[in-house]
C-alpha cells in the first residue's frame, strides 16, 4: 500500500501547512501525506527544484504563494512523484514527520480578510429569524455576493483557545446598553479561499482568472458574538461581534486537488450582471461536505455545493471596483447552510435563535456556546482516482 | 533663524516619512524640517543612537514603529537636538534633502485598517439626508464609536491617481441594478491614527494606554462611491463603495508633537460605559484645523475639535472584545464635519446630496467628483513654543 493510500491525505490531496518538529522551533513548509507531514524544501531540492526551496523554507506560506500557479503546479507534481516512487528515492523517508509529533502553525500571514454571505439558506434563515414579517433576503442578495472586511490580525490557527469576548449588548427591553461577556457566542462554519498571486490596483480580476490567483482553501470558523453584533452593526456592519477571533485549519488544500469536486452551482434567478455571469464556463461550485461537532456530538452536516455564489464570483466581485489583491488575502464563503434543519452552519440557526435548543451526546442542551465547549469543523471532498480528500479540521475551545 | 523656523515643519513638529532621493531608489526614514527632509539614521548614529539606525534604514516605518514609545521619544529628541545645534555638528547638513527633490512613499505597511464614524455633525447630516423622517443618529451612536474594517491593501500615498471605480448601482426608480462607473464619487476628509506597539489577543487596551500604542497621525481621504455603497451596504456595511482606494498623507505626525493641540472633547450625553469614560482623565480631543481644496478652491474647513469620540476612546473600543493590535494598524476618525455648512467633510454633505451644488473658483458647479478633479486635504494644529504644526496634505486626482 502506498504512503497515504486510503487516508484523507492521499497523494491526490497534498495540502500545504507550516510546521515545526519537536525540539526544533524552525517553521517550514510541509504537505500532509497519510499520517505524516513531508518537509517540502529538501524533497523539491532532490528533484531538481532547488529554486523553490527558499520559499518552502520560510515560516509562512506567503513566499511560496507569491511564486504563482506555475510554481505551485511544479512543486505539487514533484512532491507527488517523490511520494509515489518512494522506494527509489531517499529524501522522502528522511523528511517525514508523524503528524502527531509536529506543531502546526498559522499557515500564512493574512493580508486582507473578507467575509462573504453567500449561502441562500443561511441568509434566508437569518432573515426569517430577525425579520419574520419581511422578505427573508435583502433586495441586493441575488444581484451580488454581499461581503465585508474583517480583522486580519486576529485570524488564528485551529486549536488556539477562544477567549469569550466582552462588549456592549442591549436587549430590546433594556433602556440602555450594558457591558459584559457575550451571552450569545456562536460559530459560523465556512470555507476560506487563499490568494496566492496578487493583482494591480485599478485592474479587475475576471471570473476566468480565478485559478491564476487563488491557491487553495481552508476551513474557517468565524466566531460570532450575536448580542454584541446586533447592537453595533447598524449602519456600518459587524465589527467587535466578529473581530475577537477567526480560526482557520492548518492545511491549505490546493485548488488543484479539487478538480473532481467541481460542480455547477444552483441556478441563478434572476440573471446576474455580465461580470458575474458564469453560465457556459467551467463551474466553480464545490462538492465539499462539512461536519460540525459540538463537544464531540455531530450537530450538523452543511453541504457546500448548495452555496449560491461561487468563490470565482466572489473574487470577480471583490475586485470589480479596481481593488487589488495581495498574496495572503483570505476571503471566506460565509456560513455554509443547506436546506435541511440538520445542515445549518451556525448555532443561531440550529437553535433557531434559542427557541429549539440542540441536544448533545451527554444529554445536555445548548443554544449558544458555554465556557469550556469545544467546536470542531471538518470536511471532505471527492478526489482523483476515487479517493476522498480531507480538508482537515478547525477546532477551538471557549475560555471564560 | 533656525532650520524650519516659521514653517509648518518647525523642529517642534518633526513628522516622519519614508523617502527616496533622485537617482537613488533606496527608501529610508526621514523627518520633515522646514523645506527639507532630514535622513534619520545617520543623524541618530552620530548622536549615540546607533541601535536605532537599522529600523530607520528600512523601507517602511514599521520596524521603527515596533520599537515602542521609549525609542520614539529618544529618536525624536536626538533629531531635535541635532537640528537645534546644527552649527556644531556636521551630520545634519550632510543629510538634508530638499522636499521638492525627494519622492515620498507610503510611510508604513498597513496591517489592519478600521474606519470610524465619530463626528456627530457628519453622522447627523447623513441621517437627515437619507432618513429625513427618522432620528438623525442611529440609537447606538452615542453609546459607542461605530466603526468597521476597510481594505488595508488599497491604502495609497498622497498623489496616487484614483481610478473611478465601476460597480453595481441601483436608483430607487430602476427595476434592477446596472453596472458602470460610479456617478457619485465623493471624498471623506479624515484623520488616521497609526499604531506602533501591538497588543496581545484577549487583552483590551484601556483609555490610559493610548500613548503607549499609538505613534502618530496622518491625514486620510476615504474616497467613497456613494451609488455603489448605497446599493451594497445593507445588511453588512460598506464594501466596494470604499475598497478601491484610501489615500493617506506621506507624513506621520507624532502624537508627541501635538501636546499643545489637546483639548477636551464635546460633553458626552448620555454618560458612556466605564471603559469609554474619559471624564477626569487628560483629554484626547485634538485641535486640528482641516481644509479641503477642490480644484484649488477651498470649499470647507472641518474642525477636528468637534469630534464626539476621541482616538483614545476608539482604541479602547476597538480592543475591548480582546482584539489585538499590530504594528501598522491604521484607524481613521471618520469624516470630520463641523456644525456649519462650510465645515463639512464630504461632498455628499456640502452639496446636500446634490441639491445645493458647490461653486468652484473657475465658475463651475459640482456635487460629486468629475474626471480630472483634484482634491487636497491639509491641516494644521497649535504646536509648542507658539508654533503651528503642519500635518502636510493628502491629495489625489480622479482618472476615468
Amino acid at each position: 500500500m502506498s504512503l497515504g493510500e486510503g487516508s484523507l491525505f492521499p497523494v491526490e490531496n497534498l495540502p500545504f501547512c507550516v510546521f515545526s518538529a519537536p525540539g526544533d522551533g524552525r517553521r517550514r513548509v510541509g504537505v500532509a501525506i497519510g499520517s505524516y507531514v513531508l518537509e517540502a524544501a529538501p524533497v523539491c531540492e532532490s528533484r531538481g527544484l532547488a529554486s523553490e526551496a527558499p520559499a518552502l523554507s520560510a515560516g509562512a506560506l506567503n513566499p511560496f504563494l507569491a511564486r504563482g500557479p506555475v510554481a505551485w503546479q511544479r512543486v505539487r507534481e514533484a512532491l507527488a512523484e517523490a511520494i509515489s516512487r518512494r522506494s527509489e528515492v531517499e529524501p522522502v523517508a528522511g523528511n517525514l514527520h508523524p503528524l502527531s509529533d509536529v506543531t502546526l502553525h498559522l499557515p500564512f500571514e493574512v493580508a486582507d480578510y473578507v467575509d462573504f454571505y453567500s449561502s441562500e439558506h443561511h441568509a434566508s434563515n437569518v432573515g426569517r429569524i430577525f425579520r419574520p414579517d419581511g422578505d427573508p433576503l435583502p433586495p441586493n442578495w441575488k444581484h451580488l455576493p454581499i461581503g465585508y472586511h474583517g480583522r486580519a490580525g486576529t485570524v488564528v490557527v485551529s486549536g488556539t483557545p477562544i477567549v469569550r469576548p466582552k462588549g456592549q449588548r442591549k436587549r430590546t427591553t433594556d433602556p440602555s446598553p450594558t457591558f459584559g461577556p457575550s451571552e450569545r457566542l456562536d460559530i459560523e462554519a465556512e470555507v476560506g479561499f487563499v490568494v496566492g498571486s496578487g493583482s494591480r490596483i485599478g485592474e479587475p480580476v475576471p471570473l476566468d482568472d480565478f485559478e491564476w490567483h487563488v491557491f487553495g482553501l481552508v476551513l474557517l470558523n468565524d466566531w460570532s458574538a450575536r448580542d454584541i453584533q446586533s447592537w453595533e452593526s447598524v449602519p456600518l456592519g459587524p465589527f467587535l461581534g466578529k473581530s475577537f477571533a477567526t480560526s482557520v485549519s492548518p492545511f491549505v488544500v490546493p485548488i488543484a486537488a479539487l478538480e473532481h469536486a467541481r460542480l455547477a452551482p444552483p441556478p441563478r434567478d434572476p440573471p446576474v450582471l455580465p461580470y458575474l455571469d458564469d453560465s457556459g464556463k467551467p463551474p466553480w461550485g464545490l462538492d465539499l461536505s462539512l461536519e460540525i461537532a459540538w463537544n464531540g456530538t455531530v450537530v450538523s452536516r452543511p453541504p457546500f455545493r448548495t452555496m449560491y455564489w461561487t468563490p470565482a464570483q466572489q473574487l470577480a466581485h471583490m475586485t470589480v471596483n479596481g481593488a487589488s489583491l495581495r498574496t495572503g488575502d483570505l476571503y471566506a464563503s460565509g456560513t455554509v447552510s443547506g436546506p435541511s434543519g440538520d445542515e445549518r452552519g451556525s448555532f443561531l440557526e440550529l437553535s433557531w435563535n434559542g427557541s429549539t435548543p440542540v441536544s448533545l451526546g451527554d444529554g445536555s442542551e445548548r443554544s449558544f456556546l458555554e465556557d469550556g465547549d469545544v467546536v470542531t469543523i471538518s470536511a471532505t471532498a471527492p478526489g482523483a482516482n476515487g479517493t476522498t480528500i480531507g480538508l482537515g479540521e478547525v477546532t477551538g475551545q471557549i475560555l471564560p
